[in-house]
């Protein structure tokens, strides 16, 4: 029997290296600009010829480069995720993933037997790793947002981002309805990121903040919109259900609730990324989860909302539950 | 265009943490054992329920559970590799391989610039990483030993095991041939585990050894065998082609030198194994590499050995050279 699979299981962290140290030199991106063989990546990403040779041969055999005699060129997904001179550029991400995110996995055999983490790690108020996750986790986070914008249609008046990191949910459905006014919510270091990408993308005068812990903090109001993105997660049910009825009694009658989340089916093992994302979860915080649609419903429910219902946008890993 | 392979790369690290896990509590081997739920999984590895459902379906995604309903089975490969009732039970092996050569990969983007590590890294004498390697990697190996046995044939007489870590490729060969006489080179730390393997594997008779680097030590002999497993690839070709004229000087007329590499094919992308194997190096070591067949049958020319022959051996994804 083939002990690949399970030696790549071993090892998969070099995986990672490889990535961050390709990422780091630009290698991707230097193959992009024309440089294809070894001296000449070498030279336009400022690294050795035999540290470039041993990366591109990796990539090679992990599918994100092709290479014909001495020659290496990018595969379709390096071209549009690992250039950065793509528009899709996903490589900034490390600087999140592979970066605060990574020493909770030092302990996650402690976290198995546990159940969680020891301490609330990643919802620590003002856990600095969220300010590299707005700087750097927008670019993920642009097909989710574009489709919470398409799903949600037209909208108009004032709208709460709670736990805006990036920013990019708010500022996206901003971009798309001249009317709307965004409040994001939000640490205050990661707030300054938030509205820098709010002014650079042009909705900065129709941008304004709310520093502090949204189970605490004054939500003003009321909202006919309110977008909660990849929060829940974070917590157990009772804290979500407390914090779901915090945002019902902020919502105009009428208003939305927009739920971004990693929503697996009842079986749990499907679709892969929301059904593998209760690792980091328990991993990184004491109490978080990734809750099914009906686990969702229910908290919905006890919370005040009526009806809820479950979206799979095409472009997204993730789910959205739009509730009324 | 859908991210999840570019995505797999940022989070691959989290796929070695999750194996860490799953052996620490032993996972697979509660469910060999006919825990197939949560909770007779969790009481039977002391683990929570909630770590223990997490883990179960991440598992499950990644392919090496299956799940119906509630109940969990493992695959064949995780039965044969992950079970540490299995004779071919890997899980060890994380001792060494997300042990002690896990951070050097911390400054693999600097190793890319630099062409390798800027201190000898894991060929410096006596480093400590090589105990556990030689406790945990011998798993690993035994379908090499055990192919080397079979391509060498009856063989008697003097072998030497050069940097015989765990010792398994001479114990085998010792255990296959009566009248087999084996002597491990390696550190002194280091020869402790081999010779307890030689004599828990019935051979500690026949067993005696040399402790010191084998670029320098007295290497005693002549041999009429020499295995030389996993270490060329530690050195550039300068100290390779050094360390094969000691070696030559060190057999018998007619005697055999018998290399285990990963020996990757020309293009430097095939096999698998073979090619990405150089990362390793790169990462951990100063100079090393791995060399293709014509590399390699240069330097051993070059120290006076005459025919070398590549061989594939059919259970290892390692190859083997046989040298006159």
């Amino acid at each position: 029997m083939n002990p690949a699979a399970v030696f790549d299981c071993f090892t998969a962290y070099q995986k990672t290296a490889a990535m961050q140290a390709a990422v780091d030199i630009g290698l991707f991106s230097a193959i992009a600009a024309g440089a294809n063989t070894v001296p000449a990546i070498a030279k336009a990403s400022a690294a050795s010829p035999k540290g470039v040779r041993v990366l591109c041969d990796y990539w090679t055999v992990q599918g994100l480069l092709v290479k014909a005699g001495n020659s290496y060129q990018l595969t379709p997904e390096a071209a549009n995720f690992l250039d950065r001179k793509s528009p899709a550029y996903l490589g900034g991400v490390m600087g999140f993933l592979n970066g605060p995110i990574k020493p909770f996995f030092e302990r996650l055999t402690h976290a198995v037997r546990n159940g969680g983490r020891e301490t609330v790690g990643s919802v620590e108020t003002e856990y600095d790793g969220w300010v590299p996750f707005a700087r750097e986790m927008g670019a993920m986070m642009f097909p989710a947002a574009q489709a919470i914008s398409k799903l949600v249609g037209p909208v108009s008046g004032a709208v709460l981002d709670v736990a805006a990191g990036h920013g990019l949910f708010g500022i996206v459905l901003a971009q798309a309805n001249p009317n709307v006014r965004v409040t994001a919510l939000d640490w205050p270091n990661v707030l300054a990121v938030a509205k820098q990408h709010a002014a650079g993308m042009g909705v900065g005068d129709r941008y304004t903040t709310i520093a502090g812990d949204a189970f605490t903090v004054d939500l003003k109001g009321p909202y006919d919109l309110i977008l909660l993105t990849n929060l829940l997660h974070h917590f157990d049910r009772e804290q979500c259900t407390a914090l779901l009825k915090r945002l019902r009694a902020a919502l105009r009658p009428g208003g939305k609730l927009v739920t971004l989340e990693f929503v697996p089916n009842e079986d749990r093992v499907s679709p892969p990324m929301s059904a593998t994302f209760p690792l980091v979860m328990l991993a990184s915080t004491a109490r978080g989860d990734a809750y099914t649609f009906a686990e969702l419903d229910q908290m919905l429910r006890a919370a005040g909302f009526g009806q809820s219902k479950l979206h799979q946008p095409e472009d997204s890993a993730q789910q959205i539950i739009v509730s009324i």
